[in-house]
Parts: C-alpha cells; sequence; structure tokens
C-alpha cells in the first residue's frame, strides 16, 4: 500500500513522524494548533504540499473554541513555523480568507474543517494528476531515476515525481525505481526508499556520485524530480544535486521530467538567479554519521537547493498537463 | 606540513593508520612482511601509487633473513594482498627482478632494501612532476574542485592531483580547495580535508551533490582528479562520481584535469566500455551512519567507479608533461 504522510479522523490530526523512517513507523496525534506548527518546525511533516494540508488541519483545530481572534492567532503560529515554505503561507491565508467570509450564523469549527477538507482533497487529486499525465511519458517496463523525495509523503496523496511510477505499478506495469540517497539529509535512502518499498515497488538505493554511471550504462529510461519552486523562464529550484542530474542527462540524450504542481511555477520570479538558495549547517555534514567523518577546523559549502536551467529540462509534468521544457524536442527525434 | 603514508627508519616500515582519519593520527610499525600484507588489505595504507611502495618495503623485510625463497614466497603474499591494484603486482615483480640479477656475493636484505628506496624516490619524483606541470595550469589565487582522494596520502609523495595545489600553497599562491565528500567511504571528507588541514590549505567540504552548483556559480577555476586507469581513447576510470563533475565543467566550461602518472595510462584497454568496474557492498550505504538510513529489504547499486569519457577531459597532467583531452581546444578559447 502506498503510505500516507497525514490523516484527520475523529476530530484530531495524524501525522507519520518522518524523522523515524525507515526504522519506525509511527503515528503522532494531534489537537492542538500550536503542537501541529511545533511538528512542522521540528520535521514531523515535510514536503511542500503535505505541510500546507497539515497547516490548513491545524488552523481548523483552531476553530473548535468558536473564537475568529484564536483562529488567527494560531493561523500565524502556523504560517511562521517554516520560513521557506511557500505551501505555509498560502494554506493560512486560505483558511483565514474562509474565516472573514463566515457570517455570525456559520459554526466556525464546521467552516474551518470543510475548508482543510477541501484543501486535503485538491492535493491529492492535484497528485492524481500529475500521475495521469506523467503516466502517458513511462514505457511498459520503465526504470526510473528520482533524488530525494517527491513521493507521497511530501503530500497529502501519491506524490509528484512518483506519482506516475504509482499510476503504473497500480496498472500492472513492472516499473523499477533507483533512488538516490541525497546527501546530507538522505531523504532519498530514508525516505524514498521505504514509502515505495511500503507500496511494493521495485527500488535500488545508490549513492548521488553512481547516478550519472547509472544514467551512462542505459539502465535508465527517465528521469524524475519534483520542484520547489520553478522561475518564469523555467529554470528549477530543487535539491541540491538535480543539477548534475540533468547535465548527465543532456549528455546521454535521457529524458529528464520535472513533476509539479502548477502552484510552483512563480512568475515573479525571472530566472533561477533569482532564487535565493538556503544555506544549512556543516554539522548535516559531519555529524549524522557514529564517528568522525572530516577534518577539524575546516570550512562546509552547504546549499541545500541548486537550480536547474530551463534548456536541461525535456518536460515540465503538472496538474493541468505537460509543458515543454528547453529539452523537449529530443524526445520526439 | 604536507602529511605523509609511509616512512622507513631503523630497519622498519611505518605506516600512517588510514582508517583512524581524522580522529586519529596513529603510526604503525612494521618489521614482518606478512603483516605489511594484511595492512595493505585492511586499508591502513591505500592509494595505487602508496601501496605499490609499502609493498615494495614490505618485500625489502623479508630479504633480512637472507633467504631468496623466503622473499619470493612473501612477495607472492604481498602482492596478492588487494586484488585490483595494479602498482602491488608492479612493485613485487620489480623487487623480484632485482632479486633474479643478484651475484652469490651481493648482500639479499641491502640490495632490496636499495630497490625498495629506489621505487619511493621515484614515487616521491612522480608526485613533484605531475605537481610541476600541474602547476603551470593554475593561476594566482586558484580555486580547485577535487574528488575522492588523490593527494598524498594516496601516494609516497604530495600525491597526484593535489600535487599542484601543494607547490602552488608553498610558492605562497592563495590556494582554495573544494573537497566533495565521495560517498560512501568518504574518502574526501576523511582524508582530503585532514591532509589539506594538515599542511595548512583552505579547504571546504561539500556533498557530491553540491559540485554542480558550485561549479555553475562561478565560485571554482578548474577541477582536478585522479585516475586509476586511464584506457587508450583517453576514457578516465576513477572513483564514482568523477564522470557527474565532468559533465558539469563542459555545460559550465570549466576545465577538468585528470592527473595520473604516465603507468595509469592502460594501452591494452582499448575505451572504458572495456574497464571491468567493481560493485562492492551495499552494506557501505547503509551501516556507516548510527541509525538505520534506509528501508529493509531494497536492492543497492554500488558501483565502486565511473568512466568519464575523453571527449570531456580537459587535459590529462602526467609526470611527463600535459596530454591534451577532448576539451583541450577549449582552453586556447
Amino acid at each position: 500500500m502506498i503510505p500516507r504522510a497525514l490523516k484527520f479522523e475523529d476530530g484530531k490530526l495524524y501525522l507519520l513522524d518522518q524523522r523515524r523512517l525507515p526504522a519506525e513507523e509511527t503515528w503522532l496525534t494531534y489537537s492542538d494548533p500550536d503542537a501541529v506548527a511545533q511538528a512542522i518546525t521540528d520535521l514531523v511533516v515535510r514536503g511542500a504540499p503535505a505541510i500546507g494540508v497539515a497547516a490548513a488541519y491545524g488552523i481548523a483545530l483552531a476553530g473548535s473554541a468558536g473564537n475568529a481572534a484564536i483562529v488567527r492567532e494560531s493561523a500565524e503560529r502556523i504560517a511562521a513555523a517554516r520560513p521557506t515554505a511557500v505551501n505555509l503561507r498560502w494554506a493560512a491565508d486560505r483558511m483565514l480568507a474562509r474565516l472573514d467570509r463566515l457570517s455570525e450564523t456559520d459554526d466556525v469549527a464546521l467552516s474551518l474543517l470543510t475548508e482543510a477538507r477541501a484543501i486535503h482533497a485538491e492535493d491529492e487529486q492535484m497528485c492524481l494528476d500529475i500521475g495521469r499525465h506523467g503516466l502517458s511519458l513511462l514505457g511498459d517496463s520503465p526504470r526510473i531515476l528520482t533524488y530525494c523525495n517527491a513521493g507521497a509523503l511530501a503530500t497529502s496523496g501519491i506524490g509528484t515525481a512518483l506519482a506516475p511510477v504509482y499510476l503504473a505499478h497500480e496498472s500492472g506495469r513492472h516499473v523499477k525505481v533507483f533512488a538516490c540517497e541525497t546527501r546530507p539529509i538522505m531523504q532519498g535512502a530514508r525516505i524514498t526508499t521505504w514509502e515505495l518499498a511500503q507500496a511494493g515497488v521495485d527500488v535500488s538505493l545508490l549513492v548521488d556520485g553512481a547516478a550519472a554511471l547509472l544514467i551512462a550504462s542505459g539502465e535508465i529510461d527517465s528521469i524524475w524530480v519534483g520542484a520547489d519552486r520553478i522561475a518564469a523562464n523555467g529554470d528549477v529550484a530543487n535539491k541540491v544535486g538535480t543539477m548534475a542530474l540533468a547535465c548527465t542527462a543532456a549528455r546521454c540524450d535521457i529524458p529528464f521530467y520535472v513533476a509539479a504542481p502548477k502552484s510552483t511555477f512563480d512568475a515573479r520570479v525571472k530566472s533561477g538567479k533569482d532564487v535565493p538558495i538556503e544555506f544549512r549547517s556543516g554539522d548535516e555534514l559531519s555529524d549524522r554519521f557514529s564517528e568522525q567523518v572530516s577534518a577539524s577546523g575546516i570550512s562546509y559549502w552547504t546549499p541545500a537547493f541548486d537550480i536547474t536551467p530551463a534548456d536541461l529540462v525535456s518536460a515540465y509534468v503538472t496538474d493541468s498537463g505537460i509543458r515543454p521544457g528547453g529539452r523537449y524536442k529530443k524526445l520526439d527525434g
């Protein structure tokens, strides 16, 4: 079964604790909006679409007291839980807009919960639509390379880059997925291999550096990644390591697909040069191993994202259809 | 000071235990040839040039009994200590050839030690020659990206890819080195950062996936890697992850240099397709962290090396000079 990142049952939000994957599958229960904000900060739930839905439910939980001022305060705290996630602000704004439209006779709690459920349902549908469009690009026995986690656990549905994989698998095709481990946080190793294994999809793990040999060896048919932001010119900001795959894919003439909801396209940003790159702590390079793995006193260069130039992208697979990228014509050749 | 992988003093071989870097600098002492063989097997010393020199001294130690048969048996055990290292067999053959040339009046122990010292001195000179030729390709304040460890600790001298770095540093230029951590064994993080820091060279560590952003950002002037084998057509077998750097370097028009002794060029191998790629254990992807980092029951794709096509190489920097690669002309442009 394809695992889910969250569910809302009996008036409570349940989050799969992704920090403990793959060793343990632990569900945490939330009825307090501030606890939901903390869970988002602490990465219990991650992935822009998933945290948007979690935020909506968190704000709905704040409605149980029936007090609009309390809802507004909670919404601000939840929206501030992580600084860079666009979906968080978007979900909070949408919930507050619903609040603003309520008349005195409306049930605050019920109305907000209905709005959160709508956001959840739309997110699930977005995943299915990306999957349906992407499926048309896969062969009978597709061999896919993916990076980081753009799967079910990054959304409230079946994922973005992995949505076509799941639909192909469910339709009986044999899909083989190669997952790059995605240093330093290892989302590919920890989360992507776990969710694919749970769903019964054939998955192999490789170190990020091995992807070029895999591509050059003719062992894969296409590369599928998600996106954190897509600039007006088509440049793709995604987890650091994505660009090298795109360079190698171009060199080896393998399609490079970016799967993302249309909300990821940011017309206000002209090109990748205008996307600020978050730099993280050097501790992530030295502290996760059980032994010291780098010399003392050195520097660390620790970007969290990189920019893939638009001309290296074969196509953008969105919930509203397939948009050609700079390498699109090569697909017809 | 530039650290060394080994030294021979007072009739004993001393090896820096590279398994314990960067946490501890421990020197182990050897007077028994079989213990040297075990040290090579156990990766106390690694890097093709370095293990060739260690093997030569190990065989010289076997000469102390003055018995040619004992020397021959020891040489075979040492040559078999690692299966893929060409230098090991080469060093053993050269020591045995010296043994064969001895007359009855020659001192076996002294003659073998003299031969081992010659091998050691030639290896040190090879590094200096690579460094001297490579230095001509560096600017006044060179910013270098390197991969894995092709430094002093892979040789008995000042390294191959890092030799020009050390010469530039010693001549007073400000050199900045970016070292890729090199998953899964982390030679870049563990060994390259340590030896550069010991030598006082400015070094930053990055995850392998971050190299493309670094290159695209214009933060480096050239890329320097070593080689395990170079085919007749110029294809380069090196630590897995090298090829992606070459693809990105070509895309971003940054020179990509391969530094290796002329003995690395293997005329018997036509192209990279004919180089067998060693695959290693999946344990290396899941077991070095203090926690489980991949789902249970999945597959692993674990090559140790990859092939960089000759047309992506700017130049080969060898001890006998600079040979143009497929991208050489771009350097003049």
